[in-house]
């Protein structure tokens, strides 16, 4: 709150920074001058119950024109969520009802309010206005665009050209989104760089309804911890908002250290000077990792709190410095008639996903049974047996094998 | 009526007659062997008050269908007609509000049921279950195709090539029309040569809903009185059903002997067999133009009576044949300050659509006045004139010029 009094050059530089582009800069110069807050847009669809630090990049950018004293609007794409998309990869997943829509929007907002401050946050549903539509309205919206134009989007003109499907649906995307902007007067909208297309609709539409066209904003996408694809779920390589504090420490720490600055730009809360500085001071002999931690923190203190990040810390120095385990480790209860081989064991734990990816990490050595490494997959574990199980360096159970009989 | 006791292999052969593709005939047979009558639908857009006899060829076909026993469907397009089409040469057509596509619909359904009956024809319109899908049944329904098979259809492709405009909800028509045979049930769809891609949409939609495919029936695309162009009122080559019978009767006997066989065979209700016996006659010796007159009266009887057949029939005889005016001439007075040249007089009087095209009748010496030829276009009428003015076959009007001083 701080920052409102902030001239429009001091703004500019708080809203440029970790930007990938600003289409207009000039109009967005031009609106900070106004006498009025402006109205701030970035949209998520609820299509699984979590968001992770991936997502954050965008609600840090809210949240900095909130404390800019800019009125944000956490649009939740619950129409778009509700219907699917039954093409490319997403080809299994079913379109999700309206109570799960409603769940994962519930979720997303108790996340996001780790970041934003729900007093002064606009929390908008897409389907309040595109409902209303109905299908003469959204006909008379698909008329306002053409498929020429529409095939110049990168990835359906690859699509196109490579002979993928492009389910015409999937054309009626952009022009939902670029509507909403109608609908909520935007003079900013956020995305990631992967969203430019669909951010640049709401210019148009809003000119064709005779609205000023909003600024548009691309922020980059972030990288998972394999600091190579874009962070997701369902690549494994995403940390969550709602991951336990050292789960999310412990994955900090594992990424490498250029990521980690990485991170530092996109996620801290740190300012331009304070990270300078960081660099400086790793430049001249500090341990990357020691930098690492505090960024670990602040991600934790964030989603959870500063005792959390504290003894999160302690865990993992603990862990992985002097090599103790954990201070909570779980336990586990399999049952048996005679005995279990080590990988259906492992993956009734639950510490690896398939017998295969059992096998996996014991020829890769990276099983251990009482902190012994074990590699031998025709290892077999009898009734009675009971020790500490660690695949990786995350994951650990204390395992029991009970008699089925005694069920 | 009388047909309804035909074997398969004898409907098949009424059904056939001037069809120009039947997908698939199999399937049609098949169906004709069922013991229910089938479901046969055809759809009509609302856009104009008229129907013209190009129209009528599909309105032929359902009567046939209603003759052998078949539950026909004449299916009003009122969904898509209120939502206008802005694209290509319709580009300055307006979209049509809910009262004018009822009022079209009303004056639809009175023309047709001179051909159809009314007792046993099913009138339905889309907008009844195209309306109820919503915005979200619109983008389900759109999810069901793809963008590469749409630029499939011949006229999306060409303009695509040549970089003509498509409009995106261009794409969404066939689904919508496709929908409805699903929502209809439908056996067996009719349409014109160009709707083919559309009809066969109708086939994918039902499959992906589960419900047998229905069989596809193109109809040739008819001529206007041009034999050229297809007909259209736009291109001024109609003969509209609801045209008068002098007019209709005139308009027909004006078509080539060739056009004329096309005409029986899409337009007549004469038997293969009595066509064929046409045909020799002429063969023999007869005057096409006897042929022609038949063909006239069947028509205008069907549309207005047979009384009215036979007055145009007379009324034309008298007119062509022995170079006599029509029994009735409209009278038109119009006013000067003291001439009129004959080019603005007869455009005043809708003789002709502006003075450039009356300057073209003048010399092409299609004008005449008192059934004496003038061609001189610097020629002026005077207060006073009073005269039969004809221009071309016929345009007739009995014009008085008064002073402007009289009104």
């Amino acid at each position: 709150m701080g920052l409102v009094n902030l001239t429009v050059a001091e703004q500019l530089a708080v809203i440029r920074r970790g930007t990938d582009e600003i289409l207009l800069e000039q109009a967005l110069c031009e609106r900070l001058q106004l006498d009025r807050p402006l109205r701030v847009k970035a949209g998520f669809d609820p299509t699984a119950p979590d968001l992770h630090l991936g997502h954050t990049v965008l609600i840090n950018k809210l949240r900095q024109f909130q404390d800019l004293g800019h009125q944000i609007i956490f649009l939740i794409g619950d129409f778009t969520g509700m219907i699917g998309d039954p093409t490319g990869k997403n080809a299994a997943r079913k379109p999700l009802t309206r109570d799960q829509v409603l769940e994962n929007a519930a979720t997303y907002k108790e996340q996001v309010f780790k970041i934003l401050d729900p007093e002064r946050t606009e929390v908008r549903f897409n389907s309040e206005w595109t409902g209303a539509l109905g299908a003469t309205g959204l006909v008379r919206l698909a008329a306002s665009y053409t498929v020429a134009r529409m095939l110049e989007r990168d990835d359906f003109s690859k699509r196109y050209r490579t002979g993928q499907a492009i389910a015409i649906h999937e054309f009626l995307y952009p022009l939902i989104q670029g509507n909403d902007s109608v609908a909520l007067n935007a003079d900013v909208e956020l995305g990631g760089t992967d969203q430019k297309f669909n951010l640049l609709m709401g210019r148009e539409l809003q000119k064709l309804n005779a609205q000023p066209s909003q600024v548009v904003m691309t922020l980059p996408i972030l990288e998972g911890l394999d600091g190579v694809q874009k962070m997701s779920k369902s690549l494994g390589n995403a940390i969550a908002i709602a991951d336990p504090p050292a789960e999310m420490f412990g994955k900090i720490m594992s990424i490498s250290d250029d990521l980690m600055w990485r991170y530092y730009d996109l996620l801290s809360f740190k300012t331009a000077e304070q990270l300078a500085k960081l660099k400086r001071q790793v430049g001249g002999g500090r341990n990357p990792r020691d930098v690492k931690i505090e960024l670990a923190k602040e991600i934790v203190g964030r989603f959870h709190c500063a005792a959390d990040a504290e003894s999160a810390h302690e865990n993992f120095v603990k862990r992985f410095r002097f090599g103790a385990l954990p201070d909570h480790i779980e336990p586990v209860r399999l049952t048996s008639d005679e005995s279990l081989s080590i990988a259906v064991a492992l993956k009734r734990a639950g510490l690896t996903a398939s017998t295969s990816e059992a096998n996996r990490m014991l020829s890769q050595g990276a099983v251990r049974i009482d902190s012994q490494r074990v590699t031998d997959s025709d290892l077999r574990l009898t009734i009675g047996f009971e020790g500490v199980v660690q695949v990786g360096k995350r994951r650990f159970a204390k395992i029991f094998i009970d008699s089925i009989k005694n069920c």
